[in-house]
């Protein structure tokens, strides 16, 4: 059992400038998949991503907007969503405070974010 | 892209008498793991688990332990549990509210507990 705090967790910058915990991931030994908490601060616009893996993320806190080519959908604090895999995906943060979220991906997906950028 | 909300989802009861709400399962289409959020009441002692899975778990609100063979423990909110394949465990709550935590798993490994008990 391996049991860590989102508060001592080192938090990097990814370079749309999303913020972003390392709790589960492959290097302390997870075999199929990562887990990562995300804060977008107010205003901050995410930049359009697609990519071959999916996401699963839970709102934690704050209010967002994820777009998604035309489709824009309203999250908050308690909504759980399903990004498909090479599906586009956007996130924008107008909360009062930030948007933090719970992301889950395929192990190995996302190495590059585990870096200061 | 799907959207969920906790509160838009059936609670079910496990054996054990942890409340359930699967939020988002192989049924909507997910490729490789599955997203549920858990609620343990104070007091509830969820009985003595091993699989051949992991758990990846984020605890949401409340107070508990987690127990393993002769270790224990304490998780809050904030905190992330990485539960390795085969490695016992029992879930503990014992804060006034009810112990509330996402716990991520492989597609198709709890399927039992897609069903009212």
């Amino acid at each position: 059992m391996f049991v860590t705090n989102r508060d001592n967790t080192e938090a990097l910058k990814t370079p749309s400038g999303k913020s972003v915990w390392w709790l589960l991931s492959k290097e302390i030994g997870t075999p199929n998949f990562e887990m990562r908490y995300f804060e977008v601060e107010k205003g901050v616009e995410g930049k359009e991503e697609k990519h071959p893996f999916e996401h699963e993320i839970f709102v934690i806190k704050g209010k967002g907007i994820i777009k998604s080519g035309r489709q824009e959908v309203r999250i908050q604090e308690g909504d759980a969503v399903y990004i498909a895999p090479d599906e586009l995906h956007q996130f924008f943060s107008f909360g009062e405070e930030a948007l933090g979220f719970i992301c889950v991906i395929p192990k190995g997906c996302e190495d590059h974010l585990k870096k200061l950028s």
